[in-house]
């Protein structure tokens, strides 16, 4: 059964990920974040293999649908803030340059994924892995999963084109709830407004919604990709200039006294 | 009252349209769309029909309001699927093309329509009558009410500007279940969305939103043409863009095994 | 406390405003509407002095957060219509002109206001004064609040940018309810379209929605300006066009039968 594949799978792309859980059935491709001890925060090697992952699933004709889920109680506690850490000062502008044109690969990878993406949130998620799901086409929640855009509160700023996306999707205002003054949704909140297309009772999650998209991944490939297409290809160019914009703005910010304030407190508060 | 004025306009109207009964009324115009036993599914000539009454209700100076409305238990079940069938396959590709030119013609004369248009949803609506809709002024819909586009399942693709208009409406999560996963939604889940502006008991529709619109009709045309045209205008390109690129990828998908297969396998169930 | 903070600040603000109430302590500014007798109506002289409580509040680098409340038991009551009276005939045209680029700049700054701007409405909103809710960043509203925009029953059309924001913030069908058909969303229906953040209950109003503002204001201060930069900089040539356009739509309205008709039943069902 799925289990016995995903077993199969994961021993398969053992060598390749070690970050990630990736396995393929029946046109349904399921890529799990798989740092469960550190409730999947997104490490720079976890973001390229992530970006790896997604061209796979483009790539490999046999996928239809690319699910994107969490092992363990998280979903994923976004960008892993030890990536701020460690760092000898006098390289901090040139590192910074890199987490930017890194950030902004991983996102270029969900602007340009032509195949439906979807996102299996199986509890709280966090910052950029929040962000990117304005560009998924559907978010189906556990009622334990959360949302959650601190960007103000850490002296940062939008990323995943959420500058472009949310308020688009949920007006200017709701977005600023989110993305300006650090409002965390509940799932039921995120569907609402526009977020999360479909909630489930914790229980009974995982047995409904794997059955779901493996009846969306038997839908005629051509008519999805095409559909999908139709949907997103004219807005291509400015998600990819916002996207830009936005690592511009966070590679200043990341180098700020705002910032560096913020992430000292950060690490002060869990000693 | 208004029985026999339908009546009277019914018997004028006779000649002109064979799918379509049109009244008109104290500045409220109806457009009643005609084919009870066929679930007011939408042949060629019931195409070429209602872009006539559009026009004929934009240049009509006594025209304030216009409503569209099906006759009998279904508003409209879309596409015709006898316009796909006794096509001998050599002209195939011809009549595909001759059928998204038609289309074409039928959603720009949406995207063109200068005056207030309200959709009076009395049953369930599928296919273009619902995608056309993101180009309506207000849709109110009967709880008994659905609204279905099933194009994937189809082998098809989006039309009606709904690539455009839905996502920008509901948020592209909620847009791809209905455009790529062929969800229904009832009249009260496209309330939530945003597709339809009011939901009325099934028992009492008819008798509460006739006087709506008959009031709505008094309101000083002059404001609610140049109102509209302040919502709109500033789209109008771009929808005619969104349009031609659904239209072209239609011709592609008409003649595309997908889609052949998918409406064999439909008329083969109804035997 | 704060109310001591606000009598000391109106009596500094006493010379500069005749109709407003400015007050500023720890990064929270508040423009308090303040003609309660009028119900808040904005006249010529009250647009003009709005104008400049906003310029202050961009230019005082003390003022992180800025708000905009009423005094009295109403937010706005839009524009005093008495702005349209005690013209003469003669100059009807140049008056009309006069008060089309006021109301430009006044709505040029909300479109170029930098900082975040959060409505506190603390009772009905009229008109204008819903209208520019568009380019605000959240609102806060008592649940006694409503929001009407009677544009079309008073032979006017839409400012604020609301043609361009309300459309895609809550769809073009619910936009057309409020700015084509004169529908009175209560604060429970204007939350659920996204044009109001959060609903509050009267009683508990203020007590509840001034803390919360005064917490935001010790965000970090250029993450705030910065992200709302990202969230909106990228529409600001379109919303200064939009302005425009429905300016000059009133210009002509404001001289039209429609609109004069309409002011004069207004005020002959007063007496």
């Amino acid at each position: 059964g799925a289990e016995e594949s995903k077993a199969a799978s994961q021993a398969e792309s053992g060598q390749k990920y070690s970050n990630l859980l990736v396995t393929c059935q029946d046109g349904l491709r399921v890529i799990t974040l798989n740092r469960p001890s550190k409730m999947n925060a997104i490490t720079r090697e976890m973001y390229e293999e992530w970006i790896l992952a997604l061209k796979e699933a483009a790539d490999d004709p046999n996928t239809v649908i690319t699910a994107i889920t969490g092992a363990g109680n998280y979903y994923c506690s976004g960008n892993d803030l030890s990536n701020f850490t460690n760092i000898n000062p006098e390289n901090m502008h040139e590192i910074s340059k890199e987490s930017g044109a890194l950030l902004n690969r991983f996102v270029s990878a969900f602007i340009d994924f032509p195949k439906p993406l979807i996102g299996v949130i199986n509890g709280p998620a966090i910052g950029v892995s929040v962000t990117v799901m304005g560009l998924f086409d559907a978010v189906y929640a556990t009622d334990k999963s959360t949302f959650n855009t601190p960007f103000s509160a850490l002296g940062q700023s939008p990323e995943g084109c959420s500058s472009y996306t949310f308020p688009r999707m949920m007006g200017p205002s709701r977005a600023s709830e989110m993305l300006l003054f650090n409002k965390k949704f509940t799932a039921h909140e995120a569907k609402e407004v526009g977020l999360v297309t479909e909630v489930f009772p914790d229980a009974s999650f995982q047995q409904e919604v794997w059955p779901k998209l493996q009846a969306l991944a038997k839908l005629p490939f051509k008519s999805l990709v095409y559909s999908k297409a139709l949907t997103r290809d004219m807005e291509k160019d400015i998600l990819h200039q916002v996207n830009d914009a936005e690592c511009d703005r966070l590679v200043e910010r990341w180098t700020s006294e705002d910032c560096i304030n913020a992430i000292m407190n950060f690490f002060s508060r869990k000693k």
